[in-house]
């Protein structure tokens, strides 16, 4: 079983024709990854980039968002590590609502590891590289 | 000479390392086709979700950042009409930074034309359509 | 026992320095009014502002932030309605962290009733009124 | 004549009612303080809290919303430094919008001059000091 994450939209994530504006989307798409690390890496995000000095911005997106969020909405993403590189991690993103057979939106986003200090390059280590396996 | 707009890289914009947090660049790219219908197509886009209800939701999105923004950078935006569709509209979005030969970002966002009261898709005005002509 | 909610200090709510940017704080208050009003008054404010064509626009605020956030860190917002006029609520937000023993920021947020289709003044509801009595 | 600087209201500072969220109003009052940094005191801020490590975080606000500001709203903010203490500074901030007699909006924010090393407060500047005398 994958894992997911519950996202509600909040009052401050719609646009004025009611639908949440999109670059909102790839916040979402964030938070459930920091859920992710602390969930199922076991390590915090905040530990990871702060003690760590590991962090995992954004190269490459492409992403689908077949029918529109709401205000009031509860959403689960559901959130997968779908491929590793030497030091890079790639995310899949599926958001589902509840009574709707397919994910509204599908989101992948490409992120390159790199040593916060001297912005270069790291090594996936192997404590994210063992997560997630069997689950 | 395509349409080019700049934008101010902000306080609020990045994160703890310094730079800027992805889905903002996806906020500078609406900025950008805001100031797109203002100065090119002619109707600012208040206007056309205003009196006109009409909207473009992004529905697809290609993303490629090859290089980070850092607080403070002031970088122009270039902004093109890619491809019109019966309802839909492609965004290409390409940031420049000074002295860099290559964009350091590069977007492209298909939008679909919706009527804003009905939800259901709108064909792609005319004033749009031969908008940026020759341009 | 007044009502409180969780919130989780996200990457996207710190600045370069690591604490939360404080227009944020400010977002924070926003997300726990519109929990008081699925909890305690037992109406969510999607439906407040959807069905109802109800609105609260903030029009003074008063603010103490005594201590930083940092990214990680999880707070408790407690939230009350400390005063109800013909028309307008004031808020009251505490922000509370494990372990201190007072609240590292105070806001007082008084808002205007009004009617989302007309932007005129609209007395405030009985089943806002009566909400959180006793609690 | 008082500092000014130029705010344009996006799609995205803007809820389903079609005005400003109020927590956007103070990252406006946070973009005026960066231009003033920028064009009164001579030093950006991304300099201030980059080479010389010295930030200010808002320790107490005041705010008065009288009207609301809508898409498309171009207004200016008026900035001026109102007190100076020992460690802080007393920013005031009055949003102007054409053919308006008062301001739609007037914020007072008190920060406070932190050493963004040890997070421990720093006497004024006298750059900062006598930034904007005779203006």
């Amino acid at each position: 079983m994958a894992f997911r994450t519950k996202i509600r939209v909040r009052f401050a994530d719609v646009d004025l024709a009611g639908i949440v504006y999109y670059p909102r989307l790839f916040h979402f798409c964030h938070v459930a990854m920091e859920d992710y690390f602390r969930e199922v890496v076991g390590r915090p995000y905040p530990e990871v980039v702060g003690a760590e000095r590991l962090g995992y911005p954004a190269v490459h997106i492409e992403a689908d968002f077949r029918r529109p969020l709401s205000y009031g909405d509860e959403i689960e993403i559901e959130v997968a590590i779908s491929a590793v590189g030497a030091t890079s991690l790639t995310w899949s993103f599926a958001f589902h609502r509840d009574g709707e057979a397919e994910p509204l939106a599908r989101v992948e986003v490409v992120t390159a590891g790199i040593d916060l200090d001297r912005f270069a390059g790291r090594p996936v280590p192997d404590w994210i590289r063992s997560a997630g396996r069997g689950s």
